[in-house]
């Protein structure tokens, strides 16, 4: 089809698509004639992922092309395709060096000590997890034990269900991209849920069909002064 | 204390600070001479949480201004807050009219119905779960009900563990700041413990100590063909 059919198809403007193309994340079309480049269905796709990555996901134009060249790479071990997918997250403040780090850290590697879980300390996600707590703990508002122990059952159920879903698709090109959705989207859509559970929890804790309302005039008044 | 002192404690240029003052995120300091104001604890604390909202949550300025406005504002209901606290996830980009959103909302209808989850559907987190979901479905990605069900399950761990959290806390005013902490930071604390538990997962179901590698190039080969 001929870049026109194509902006029509997906909603995407010529110039943006364009853009893309320059950009290197969207591979140039076949030249059928000197003026006339020819894109296909493998564009169309890659076309809808990036918009989704864009918009729905958040990602900057930069992190979305190193996730794209990271499912383009078969060589590229899957793991690191998913850190490229991550990287949206963080990374973009240099942790401090205070008191608060020291022990967000160490908090950081008592937690993956106590699940047993098998990851290295240089795994990025270790590294934002630490940088948030101690930014947590900076405010007055640290995480307790119960907090980041409810958190990491959830998260077992969650990435239980992730790969799940991910190892139902049986071509490696698709599963991949199918990491990468499920990474990104997956991360958008956990966070809407976890929000809408927030609402009923706080509705059976408070009373009423209410939602949170109240909670803030009266406050629960059950301190235990922790 | 004065702005140079309050900018040292805070690590926090001056003309920041004054950016803040101007913009509302920041009451002015007391003037104790025409030319001089004075800035105390709550200032501080204040600011710690701007930066912290800002740096690690994410947020933009203009968010920032509607959270704290939400916290200063007693008579605000807490989910308003909540509310507030949540806009940076979504909410940029107008649904789309199409059968994928028509699809995901019916989903989400289900979802909550199966869940039994006392919330409704002017919810702002069920407009963003269908619009994620209607981009997953768009993308060839749909997420399926076993997916769904899972992250639900975790969602209500979470919602348990970070209410169990914030009704610790008895002051209101420290009730209502701790929601929205809890909210944002909670967000990136729990994306992060997600990664963690992602790679532990993929090491157990792959193999090795390897995290995903080699999964990428051999795939998991037990398509059932979902």
């Amino acid at each position: 089809m001929r870049i026109g059919e194509l902006s029509r198809r997906t909603g995407v403007p010529v110039p943006t698509i364009k853009y893309y193309v320059r950009e290197g994340l969207l591979p140039p079309g076949e030249l059928s004639s000197p003026n006339q480049a020819h894109y296909d269905e493998v564009h169309e796709r890659r076309l809808r992922l990036i918009r989704v990555l864009l918009e729905v996901g958040g990602l900057k134009v930069a992190a979305i092309a190193e996730v794209l060249g990271a499912i383009d790479d078969p060589g590229r071990p899957l793991h690191k395709v998913l850190g490229a997918a991550a990287d949206r997250l963080g990374g973009q403040g240099v942790a401090d060096d205070d008191a608060e780090t020291a022990t967000a850290r160490a908090t950081v590697e008592q937690l993956i000590a106590r699940r047993g879980w098998r990851t290295h300390e240089s795994n990025p996600a270790a590294e934002d997890l630490s940088r948030a707590l101690a930014a947590m703990g900076r405010v007055g508002h640290g995480a307790s034990t119960e907090l980041l122990d409810g958190y990491a059952d959830a998260a077992e159920i969650v990435a239980r269900a992730d790969l799940g879903y991910v190892s139902r698709r049986v071509a490696v090109e698709d599963l991949v991209e199918s990491v990468v959705v499920g990474t990104v989207l997956g991360e958008v859509v956990f966070n809407a849920i976890r929000r809408l559970a927030h609402v009923d929890a706080s509705a059976r804790l408070y009373g009423a069909g209410d939602e949170w309302e109240g909670s803030g005039a009266d406050g629960p008044g059950e301190g235990s002064g922790g």
